[in-house]
């Protein structure tokens, strides 16, 4: 057993280094909510880091910055490689500064543009708008799920509300279940097109389409302006197949041209009607409630069932019993009985 | 504490009850390879009791006839109400029975018209197929779950293919999950639909379209048939914006009067061609152990997560928390983690 005295005095030691080291939780939301950017980013750094000790300050800050966060709108923009996500989104995230707005842009997903453009040191990326006063923008946390990645942009996002800012821009990538999370933690959901990819009705497909509250078509321009129009069309009369979303918001195709800058004040008055209508109605804070009762329970289960998955026992009964499935020895409803017995017997 | 010799009494009494009440699990099983149809609709009606002092029992014959199951093939049916799902079963059923074949009719979903038609008594539904000796019709069990029901429907699966059923068709309803768990555990699965009801294309949203391996129009016949054979053209196009099926297999639309009798035989011989091909790649054999280990994993998160739900404390506390959430005094992925601790702290 440890000496009592040492113990007293590593604890002194801890305190003192913690007075030293980690910034206080109630100083550093005071920081953020007077909208120090460099508080703000040393806050997200807490949120995403993996080590233990670092768990409670940052779930302290997020919860304060709970009650700090304002009414901003949270855009989620989806597209495949190649269809211009990150001149859209600096476009946009320009104009919008240009109206006086605050703008953050973030990412879910280790593949985006994004957090790609910052690991190659792409320095023309989104260059004009990182250098605006009013944007912040974040890549993409590491992270080894996609539900890791997806929790700490749920949380960043949270942090740059309070922080003040108006917009908050959630890229990802047009590929699996990162669309279902970003859809799952913003107010309008965006997907992002070009004409005559051949894969026009693949968002329907993969279930992208459905989330959209508006598809863009964009590098609408020059000699691609017919084949976009058409695209135009073809997805608006694909919308249709779709029965019409609970809030009655009925989605809208609208061309752009990120490179000319056309058409992207039209789509900043789309969603900026769509959320005064959704304010004016409830509509926005009860999907924003569903959202987090969802992220709840998903969170949830997540630790109900990591502990089996963690346990190393565990682990090596599951890859047998999956082996005795597979040879049809057991049945695989009794083999999940026979596991659950074993875990609860440990 | 039990007086020693009245326990032994009890036990005495007890072994003498089950040697009378309860069928011993070999014969059971013995009498169900010899194809006994009584004996296999008491193993089953054992499959799909809740009583607990059933499960072992229920467990042990399940397993004993996984090493029995033969080279059976499962086919899935699904397709909305009014498609005429009853009648292409039957015809097909009888078709299947001339053929020589033992067919077995399941489903899963409790408001599937199977089940529908034996509560409501109607006994004209699948009549002539009911009295062919070849056939055994078992409606949809009672289960308050579509896991449960699910569950119950894939043991009985493996029972009938014990007792040397060699066509398993399990028809389900066209809404909801239940497709996707019928999916799961079928080699075959058919989609059935009807030219006209101006539905063509929601299948794709629904994400049927892309697990069907083949769809059916039905009712193609008299004033109906131009319109099945625009609907065939259709949905063959349809079924081209999808991925290639990982096993190659190219899904194909065909048309079918279940009243006339016409183009169900080629329906058969479409599935009995997948059959052999799938049976002589290895891919037949993937997708059956594909599914195992997927039942098996749905079945063990489902056992993890329940006793936290079914907990009075904590789902008091999930109530709380869910409020707290609401309120935006706590984050939900912070709520998630205190629920933990209160859980594991009990």
């Amino acid at each position: 057993m440890e000496n009592p005295a040492s113990k007293a005095r590593k604890q002194a030691a801890a305190r003192l280094k913690s007075k030293k080291g980690t910034p206080d939780s109630r100083e550093l939301v005071q920081q953020i909510s007077r909208g120090d950017t460099p508080a703000l980013a040393r806050a997200i750094t807490l949120v995403e880091s993996t080590r233990p000790e670092d768990a409670a300050l940052s779930g302290e800050i997020v919860d304060a910055c709970l009650e700090k966060a304002g009414s901003s709108i949270r855009v989620g923009i989806t597209g495949v490689p190649g269809v211009g996500k990150s001149t859209f989104i600096e476009t946009l995230g320009l104009q919008l500064v240009g109206l006086g707005k605050k703008v953050a842009v973030l990412a879910v997903d280790p593949s985006s543009s994004l957090s790609r453009g910052s690991i190659l040191g792409d320095k023309t990326r989104m260059q004009e708008l990182g250098r605006s006063p009013g944007a912040f923008i974040r890549p993409s946390p590491a992270g080894d799920s996609l539900g890791g990645v997806a929790r700490k942009t749920r949380e960043t996002i949270t942090l740059c509300e309070a922080a003040g800012f108006d917009v908050v821009l959630v890229e990802t990538v047009g590929v699996g279940q990162s669309e279902i999370a970003v859809h799952g933690m913003v107010d309008f959901f965006l997907l992002l097109k070009i004409a005559g990819a051949g894969d026009e009705l693949q968002g329907i497909k993969r279930g992208v389409m459905e989330m959209a509250d508006a598809v863009v078509i964009n590098k609408a321009d020059g000699p691609n302006l017919p084949a976009a129009r058409r695209a135009q069309s073809t997805f608006s009369q694909a919308l249709h197949l779709f029965p019409p979303k609970e809030n009655g918001w009925v989605p809208r195709v609208l061309l752009c041209s990120s490179t000319e800058g056309t058409g992207v004040r039209e789509i900043w008055e789309l969603i900026d009607s769509f959320a005064t209508g959704a304010r004016a109605d409830g509509s926005f804070e009860m999907r924003r409630s569903a959202q987090n009762l969802h992220w709840l329970k998903q969170r949830l289960e997540h630790l109900l069932t990591s502990g089996f998955y963690q346990d190393p026992a565990m682990q090596k009964a599951y890859e047998e019993m999956k082996l005795r499935v597979t040879r049809q020895e057991i049945s695989p409803f009794r083999a999940a009985d026979e596991l659950l017995s074993a875990y609860r017997g440990r």
